[in-house]
């Protein structure tokens, strides 16, 4: 059943539009439990200077720690981009029941894209229910690294 | 060129023997620079209730906060057993130059066991450099998993 609410996916995307007006690339997430938000997080990668600072693993933490459980099986997950290897790897080991993706991922993507995991050898104990929801998630991007491209241009 | 050095895989191992009494899954990891240690942890899983709390992702967190960059290039890791999808994605996209590995995993493994993301089709901009070797740290982790069988049988 797909009980996929589009108000999460919007506050994913106002996540990942701070991130942009801190020169981030803009990636946001929101995690849900029982149809309320338990976590809600950006990409600050550049800011910490450390790879594991997606906004996938900062809103999983968050999520483990209001739950008070590392399993969030009973979770769903909006975020705007398909997550990289790291990130699905995260989503997968914390068994969140569903996700939903705002758009593709060319360069990184790890669920149908640039790396195929979700395919049938992934023999994990439990099965990731995924979707691609088509919303204005991947003009955010396209609009920062143009603006990344004109700075570097100066 | 290979500049394994037992060492750093011992010092590895020392960590991966807290987690073991600390009845965490053992797993113990070391990056070194430049010959020098800069980070050393192991995995925390349980006690912090979070599936990002690996060896390797807390290891790379303390190097990228010591070297003041997420690029770790210019370090090696030495992990007592092969990395999972999580751990391998944080390693790749933070360029760690050489991976040492102490044991594989035919459960989780993302190298070449359960998982082989090292393949061909891989095509990040670089090329991770690895090897195992062969340690004692897989008979750890048959004796924690062995405590943990007859703990549970009590």
């Amino acid at each position: 059943m797909d009980n996929y609410n589009p108000y999460f996916m919007r506050l994913a995307l106002k996540n990942a539009v701070k991130a942009y007006y801190k020169n981030e690339v803009p990636v946001g997430c929101v995690i849900i439990r029982n149809n309320e938000i338990i976590a809600q997080a950006y990409n600050t990668k550049n800011a910490e200077q450390c790879v594991t600072r997606h906004a996938e693993l900062i809103a999983i933490e968050q999520a483990s720690k209001n739950k008070g459980s590392f399993i969030l099986d009973d979770c769903e997950m909006y975020v705007t981009l398909e997550p990289c290897l790291m990130c699905i790897g995260a989503i997968i080991q914390s068994r969140i029941k569903k996700l939903y993706i705002g758009a593709t991922d060319e360069t990184m993507g790890s669920v149908i894209s640039k790396i195929p995991i979700i395919k049938d050898e992934l023999v994990y104990p439990y099965k990731l229910d995924y979707s691609f929801k088509k919303t204005i998630s991947s003009k955010i991007l396209t609009r920062f690294f143009k603006k990344i491209r004109e700075k570097n241009k100066i």
